[in-house]
């Protein structure tokens, strides 16, 4: 391995797709997908517009592997939040808190995934990654459920663990709800899994 | 009462706003909130652009009132699907299922109704009446629980019921479920009112 580059000075190609990626990231956390730009964006990192060029052709490109990303993140928290709890109905609940959590964490991330999601065109393999990586989400979820339930009842459970923490997410990034984590967990825990 | 004005023709004060809202919500079905102009509205109800500032001085008041008179038809929709399934468990889940409709056959019009309500302030009184008919809708949910039970309860399951529906026709409407009103119903089933 050669040693890590600071920035301003030259990346290896990987490398300078997960700093723009990071630095991507980190810049959605203060501002709208509308406001980053990919000058910024180069600026951010210390590389000239046209090295970022090799990586995105274009911010759609950047968009969707930003929004990978963010679902990749917010599984990993998910996991991480269940497995902390040890699994089962704690597990559950906490994985559906890591996921309001998350949204209220990164409003702009968050709104991106499901915009990116929504633009999906399947002959683009790139925007298809998003879907890939909201399907994997969605077996998460159906995975907490008991293995012996009929597949209609097991769907309609996934179903609604996911549109009920989506929709405390919305609520709570549109302002209509407060951010009350113990209302939150309240709710939550109303949730039967069988 | 005076004879109903034909369009193009003269309308009296009051008929003229609810020709525009009318005319408002008839075009939202079809384009987004961005695509729609003072221009457009004007020639749909056949009046000049000033006969509408008179009304309206701005795109963001008309948006204002579009989505209050969306909230209103919305919180109608509900109530009626209630009242025709007799109340009861059966009524929540027609009124559950009535939201979602709603969203469905309405999309920009709900994505307004939300970012209306996000952009109120409380200083504006036009703005502000977004946010009195969202809490009347609320209140509907909450009218639903049982009365006996305990406020933080009674509060947990209003909000159980709400973010529900409102994440159901969120991920329906940026296409990540497929429309299915079995399904819909099967998930508001798992529902407990108690």
């Amino acid at each position: 391995m050669s040693a890590q580059p600071g920035p301003r000075q030259g990346y290896h190609h990987g490398d300078l797709r997960s700093a723009l990626l990071d630095a991507g990231l980190r810049l959605l956390r203060a501002r709208s997908v509308d406001d980053l730009s990919l000058r910024e964006l180069a600026r951010e990192v210390g590389v000239s517009a046209a090295a970022i060029y090799r990586h995105f052709p274009d911010k759609n490109a950047l968009m969707a592997a930003l929004a990978v990303e963010g679902l990749e993140r917010l599984g990993q928290a998910q996991r991480r939040a269940m497995r902390a709890a040890g699994g089962g109905k704690a597990g559950f609940l906490a994985s559906g808190m890591a996921y309001v959590r998350f949204a209220v964490d990164h409003p702009a991330l968050f709104r991106l995934v499901y915009s990116a999601a929504q633009q999906c065109d399947p002959l683009d393999a790139q925007l298809d990654s998003v879907s890939s990586a909201l399907r994997g989400l969605r077996q998460d979820i159906e995975a907490l459920m008991p293995a012996d339930a009929p597949p209609a009842e097991r769907k309609a459970a996934a179903l609604h663990a996911w549109a009920l923490v989506h929709g405390l997410a919305q609520l709570m990034l549109d302002g209509q709800i407060p951010i009350d984590w113990r209302l939150v967990e309240r709710v939550l825990s109303r949730v039967s899994l069988d």
